[in-house]
């Protein structure tokens, strides 16, 4: 059975995890005979945002905490990921994505990466394993990877950014999932298309697949 | 196309929503070929759960802000709805459902259920349309409806409750859908029982595909 880290950052679109994805690749991982294990970094998330409103609240929430929302409880920190337990590791995507885990939304190219995503992304490119990334997770990779190819839809300001970062920017549609087969990188634009739920759960649905080819 | 009108208790199992039941009733609804709109009460969760630890936190949060999260901001106020838009409504579990929209969890048998959920069930029993509830939700029809038939799944608690409010406990499996085709009710045990999200799956696609036939 392979085993998926799924690394959550937070819970909703606007400051964390985009909830339908990340529901959806758990639906995904075991509907193609994985087992998953959710993580998230234990770091404070960068706003609380109104999802009704779309205005920041005057609070704080922590992204482990709120992750673990999505996972009935089930959530671990990102610091104990090891990579010898896991086959693959993949990203659902969210606005935290480009928050919490990098700071990708607030300074672009000069953004930096959660030391704790970065850690476990270098180990399982060191391991020769499979890494996912959906939505916006893409600008992750882009800011960590050079020479690779990258998908977050068609969207112009994390394409140009993959570009200016040194790798090919790869347009797709809804459930086209691009592959760097050398690096075993695998992406697909999700919510960063104007996408129905049944579109996600393609997406999610093929990214795994294609992931679990290459385990 | 048939309207489904999905009820959120929250975000999070243990103090709204079953994030994953009410994601994949959302799924569920549009690959069957319909069409959804998110409604939850605009009133003060009972409390708030760190689903980590499984403790209370010092904090309040909104039941229809935290529901916008699963509907990536679509959520409309439960006191919106009107029975003559839909062609039937759905409550996803979770324990919202029980704090929220419901007392059932803290007064038991003295439970009352909140106004919003009230008038919005009983306005579609007057249309003669299609009721759904998973998980925990069927204690608000036990505690609205005499003489139907309901499952939690097969649990001692809230079906002892079910049969004292006068109508009958039917055990349920994961997947089955147990049915009132007088009264179109419409329950599936989900996460009441020990299920994978696989299973969760089958719950809300069967429950909703019942439903769906009696549109």
């Amino acid at each position: 059975m392979k085993k998926f880290a799924v690394v959550l950052a937070g819970c909703g679109v606007y400051d964390g995890a985009e909830i339908q994805e990340a529901v959806l690749t758990l639906l995904a991982i075991e509907k193609n005979g994985g087992a998953y294990q959710v993580f998230a970094p234990d770091i404070l998330q960068y706003d609380v945002i109104n999802h009704l409103s779309g205005k920041a609240m005057a609070e704080q929430r922590n992204v482990l905490v709120e992750s673990a929302r999505i996972a009935r409880g089930d959530a671990k920190p990102l610091n104990e990921f090891d990579a010898n337990e896991f086959d693959a590791i993949i990203f659902p995507g969210g606005f935290g994505c480009a928050k919490n885990l990098s700071t990708w939304a607030i300074e672009g190219d000069q953004c930096t990466v959660n030391t704790d995503v970065e850690k476990a992304i270098r180990a399982m490119i060191t391991a020769g394993k499979p890494i996912g990334a959906m939505c916006i997770a893409p600008v992750i990779l882009g800011k960590l990877i050079k020479g690779t190819r990258l998908t977050t839809g068609n969207d112009k300001a994390s394409g140009d950014f993959i570009q200016r970062m040194g790798s090919d920017y790869v347009p797709a549609s809804h459930g086209e999932v691009v592959v760097d087969k050398e690096r075993k990188l695998f992406t697909t634009p999700c919510y960063m298309l104007d996408a129905s739920i049944v579109q996600i759960a393609e997406g999610t649905e093929n990214i795994v697949k294609a992931m679990m080819d290459e385990c």
